[in-house]
């Protein structure tokens, strides 16, 4: 076995879920992640955590639920049970075509998700962790040869976690203690207030409230936005291509928008509730092993040397105790290569300027 | 996809397992099964099922026995809570290496087996049936090249089962009303008691206590087994290839035994404890779409023109309510071929001479 296959294995076991002996961990495998699949249940059983082996399969979803009448009115009430005494989720995502689920139409996927949600929430209140195994179709995604798209996953996944959190922790240090964020650069000029929001150091463990694996990204929610930014990193959103969208700010809503190309899906996303013209969350990549897009966004957001912004909802962890964050049934991030005539700034002071932060050597403030 | 991956999709969900809509199902797919599966899930989509798909890898079940220590003493909660609310529990097998775990601690298996009971034994409670889809890895065990052994296959499961549980019926009543049974052939000579004992119609179907898909045989549970018997069908036990077995009985137990090869792994059997020098079945083989030994008990057994006894463990169902059957921790098939030379008699008559039954046009009684 590859040798980086046990690697990811050791790292999703032990710095991103936090296994300890006598936990109960179901291990969640897309069709091509068997041999991810493989070396996490060697690592498990050297734990000594009690394993129970799911598949996730495009393939075999699509067949049921176009087989399914739209009602899915019964509880799932076995799987409930599975996840209400589940103490790890691991979800090992790949398999071998991206567009397994394409022809299910979107009316009933959301009824099926719809009856799911106390299964989701279940998952949700576990020690959850999602990954990819580098596959295949996930290489023709990205538009990679195979062994190349191998390297990529790998320099994303494979960070030194505990030096990148520590780095992290100073954006949020940062974040916590600012009032307002500017973004600047060529053809954005955007204001966002920030105080007593409390960031996320995503770093890739439930011990940072971090679930991806890879992360690397501090995130906080973000309210009454003001201004214009443009969004340079090309996109998939609902299946449709998306190019330099660019969205006006007025008292925190979108009240204007345009794209270069995928326009219509901006629309049809903002018209989803109120929620959907504010931000809901701002988020700072700094996960350096990720060097270009991928068209996925587990990589995607966090590249070093992006910022990002999603309409929709907020996350609970930004906020603090007994408030609540923008509600909206959407979360839709676009991202914004921050790499060159860029700065960041928090309470007039830049923070990273042309995608080098504060504390670099190389930053020039 | 093959018409006759759907349609033994059909009959397992339909014939076998018996769903209905809301049911909850567990479906447990090997890792050369996905495709029976996607044809199980549409099924099961269209009958109105909720599902829960498990992966059932001997891959990585070895590498999790390997690593962990060989004390298995916490409860799969997770697993059992699963299972407690399930309805209908459908095994796929199939994998890609029937050897996968062939390096596995015999020690650590059954510390593992052990440890598991609460699981195995709430997923006896449930409409479980465990079928296989044909893969290169079960015809390479077979011998047979790769769509031979699909029609093979398919032969065994896509039967009329309606017709042979009609038939298989007509043996039920013999043995139910019979006392004793004698099996007789150039080398054995055999009788035993089945009096106030129960056959099982095992038609492939939960709704006749069976659970296997194919099946096709009825059997009962023995007592006071006298005489002597040889096992022509060749097999493997615990890994041994064993042929020609001779098993002398006296007062219901074995008292001699001998065989051309893999007499040692017969005589571990024997001593495992004083149930297994007993029998705890006699079956009769009627599934005549299975017409050659292919080293897979879930076929071998059921071959049409064959008689399999098992040394250990009787079957509840045999029993008459209060009454507890042979106990031992073992139950182990072994089958001999009643094609020719052969007359199986119940109280005196004859009831199937040279594999035709009493009630066949070409019986020569």
């Amino acid at each position: 076995m590859d040798e980086r296959i046990r690697e990811h294995a050791d790292v999703l076991v032990d710095w991103s879920a936090r296994v300890e002996a006598g936990d109960d961990v179901v291990l969640s495998i897309g069709p091509g992640a068997h041999d991810l699949g493989v070396a996490v249940a060697e690592t498990l059983g050297a734990r000594g955590a009690n394993l129970h082996v799911t598949y996730s399969s495009g393939e075999i979803s699509r067949a049921y639920l176009h087989a399914h009448d739209e009602e899915f009115d019964t509880t799932s009430s076995h799987e409930l049970a599975l996840l209400e005494e589940t103490d790890v989720f691991l979800s090992l995502g790949g398999g071998r075509n991206t567009s397994a689920m394409a022809d299910v139409p979107s009316r009933t996927r959301q009824s099926y998700s719809g009856a799911r949600t106390d299964v989701r929430e279940a998952r949700m209140e576990t020690r959850w962790v999602s990954t990819i195994h580098p596959t295949r179709s996930l290489a023709q995604q990205a538009g990679m040869a195979y062994e190349e798209y191998q390297e990529f996953a790998y320099d994303a996944i494979l960070r030194d976690w505990e030096s990148l959190a520590a780095e992290m922790e100073r954006m949020k240090t940062l974040l916590d203690e600012g009032s307002t964020v500017r973004l600047v650069s060529s053809d954005t000029d955007l204001t966002m207030r920030i105080g007593g929001r409390s960031a996320v150091n995503s770093a890739a463990s439930v011990a940072y409230d971090s679930h991806n694996l890879p992360s690397g990204e501090v995130f906080t929610a973000p309210t009454a936005t003001e201004g214009e930014v443009t969004f340079d990193v090309p996109m998939t959103v609902r299946g449709e291509s998306v190019r330099n969208v660019t969205l006006a700010f007025e008292d925190g809503s979108v009240v204007d928008h345009s794209a270069e190309q995928g326009e219509d899906v901006i629309t049809e996303v903002l018209e989803t509730d109120d929620g959907a013209r504010r931000l809901g969350e701002l988020g700072v990549g700094m996960n350096r092993g990720i060097d270009r897009y991928t068209d996925n966004i587990l990589f995607d957001e966090k590249m070093g040397e992006t910022v990002h912004l999603a309409l929709g909802r907020a996350y609970d962890a930004c906020l603090p105790e007994g408030e609540s964050g923008n509600d909206s049934a959407v979360h839709v991030d676009l991202i914004t290569d921050v790499s060159e005539d860029s700065r960041l700034e928090i309470d007039g002071e830049v923070a990273q300027r042309n995608g080098r932060f504060r504390w670099e050597d190389d930053f020039d403030g």
